[in-house]
């Protein structure tokens, strides 16, 4: 059980464990080398700017990767907590270190809470930070059970759900699902500096999304790249092939490069349809219950249906016309399988003719 | 002004235009080659799935880019109506083939409002999808007031704002607003496709909003690339560029390649800042009203000031100490301009001591 924390580094993460923390009423120590960011800390609530007088339960050393295992080792000689764990972004590195550096490996646990925003400092900070998010534990060879279970305690605390993997595993995948986006997304950003005066006006939501991660603190940034350098630069080769294929694709459209029309064509289509299977693999997966409206042709019919329906979180998945009467039109119909009883009786209560489809293999 | 509407293509951006010109009380003429999807618009609401008796004020040609040309040829020939505009995604093409092909030039007006989503076909569309959108028009050398002003009154009339390019300046321009970074959400994407299982729990928001786009069609988007290749490939190699260069330092970093660890960490840097710069550039700016508030030293004061002000659309920019009083903290507040005085006022009523910053050069 964790009743008393030491935050060291109060940082848009330290500062928001901190404030989670206090608000479940831990007492929270608060240390930064900037002072001016652990008194602004201390000012947001987060707890008290100076050293706790005896050990805490548990450290949270909230510092860039490189500095995790020194100040670990620093933290350990002082004897200021009896469990320690980190926030850094990449693991096996801190997690080399720490074997290096610290007295007591065994009451150490690397963390990485997988939450953030563009913003960093301690006024980007809230206490809402975690809520929901994972938050990845990797314990060594030598970590010990109680520290895994104190910093298993403060994950929970702050509403994050913990995982456990080894950190080595962690870095190969925030390689992929972190580290390499934020890169994808500064080089697209790059070239949206670079357009010319008047592009502003061409700018949507889809370039926004893209790039909205890309405004994050290019210093700190370098360092958690530098910190993943192996994992990161294995997916970079495979990027920089798919782009390699993809750009002499399209040069060959363009005329100025030698491969064949068809050929550039398929290539394109099988970047972007692995994108697309990509980009589904992002989007929490829930399969939804199927309905079923045959609609005669009488102009905005559908429409209204739609209208009754969505209050009701349905939405139209496709339309075709029904066999052998092409007048009739068959609506297929999504719901959330929690909402789908109380859809149909409402939609049967305002008149449709409402059917659930068999889609599942096994008696639904 | 646009009474009657021919629209020639209902998928999503065809339909969607379809159903606000009909809130807008407009006559509306439905067609497409796949006899559903019209049959789907029209019980949508989106008009009637027929051809017009007489000829419309304006037909809206809404179909792959390639297929303009031959659409509007065969739509002139028809007679079909007094101007005509399309809504391909790039221009030059198209205009090209109007100018080759069409039996009159001068009714013609390219068009791209610029909207969509990731689901395709009429069963997406939305009267409210240009609300406050670009919506470009790329009058040729031979375009007619007339066509102009139909097409103009088209956008006003679905709430979009028009905006006037060269059809060449469009595409380069959308290159690297729209299809770049499509292109670059789909490599993403492609990498989250076949990472090894168990990284789904490491997906986050950024990788989400890095990818969303990259689940659209990919059929409609090879379509797009191939249409746009010229303007396209020439920003794809500046990426590459960029890509390479990052590529190798991240290698170096790795000790597998020729670059020394300074360099590399500067060549990182330089990708990353010139993203966050680009990724500014994405963001409506607007340049808020700064007010300032000095607190003592008294834990949790900034905290409850935020909480008191964050009602009023007040944020923290930064603090720093008080120079020659280290134990006070000056505060750094933002607020939009239109917020500022009751902010102000609500804050002095609440007992806040608050004071409006000093920072446009003429008398604000």
């Amino acid at each position: 059980m964790v009743r008393s924390l030491l935050v060291i580094g109060t940082g848009l993460i330290g500062t928001s464990v901190a404030l989670a923390a206090r608000r479940a009423g831990v007492t929270v120590f608060l240390a930064d080398r900037d002072v001016t960011a652990a008194r602004v800390a201390e000012s947001l609530g987060a707890g008290l700017a100076e050293p706790p007088r005896h050990p805490v339960d548990l450290a949270l050393i909230a510092v860039p990767p490189a500095h995790v295992g020194p100040v670990l080792r620093d933290a350990q000689h002082r004897r200021s907590a009896r469990s320690y764990t980190d926030v850094a972004g990449v693991k096996a590195g801190p997690e080399r270190d720490a074997l290096r550096l610290a007295p007591d490996p065994v009451a150490y646990v690397g963390g990485h809470p997988m939450a953030g925003r563009e913003r960093s400092g301690p006024l980007a900070a809230t206490a809402d930070l975690f809520a929901g998010r994972t938050w990845v534990l990797t314990p060594s060879g030598r970590t010990g059970a109680a520290a895994l279970d104190d910093a298993t305690a403060l994950a929970v605390l702050c509403g994050a759900v913990p995982v456990r993997l080894d950190s080595r595993a962690h870095d190969a995948m925030v390689a992929v699902t972190s580290h390499v986006p934020h890169l994808m997304a500064s080089l697209t950003a790059a070239r949206l500096r670079d357009a010319p005066a008047g592009t502003d006006a061409l700018i949507g939501q889809g370039a926004r999304d893209v790039t909205r991660i890309a405004a994050g603190d290019p210093a700190l940034w370098t360092g958690i790249v530098h910190a993943n350098a192996p994992a990161i630069a294995a997916v970079l080769r495979d990027v920089r092939d798919d782009l390699a294929r993809l750009s002499a694709a399209v040069d060959a459209l363009d005329g100025t490069g030698p491969d064949g029309r068809e050929r550039a064509l398929r290539t394109i289509t099988d970047v972007l349809e692995r994108g697309a299977a990509g980009a589904v693999r992002t989007r929490p997966a829930q399969v939804p219950d199927r309905l079923r409206v045959v609609l005669g042709r009488e102009p905005g019919a559908l429409g209204r249906l739609l209208r009754a329906a969505a209050p009701h979180g349905v939405t139209a998945d496709r339309a075709e016309p029904l066999p052998h009467a092409e007048d009739e039109l068959v609506v297929h119909l999504e719901v959330p399988p929690a909402a789908a009883g109380s859809a149909v009786a409402a939609l049967d209560a305002a008149g449709w003719h409402v059917t659930r489809a068999e889609t599942a293999p096994a008696g639904r």
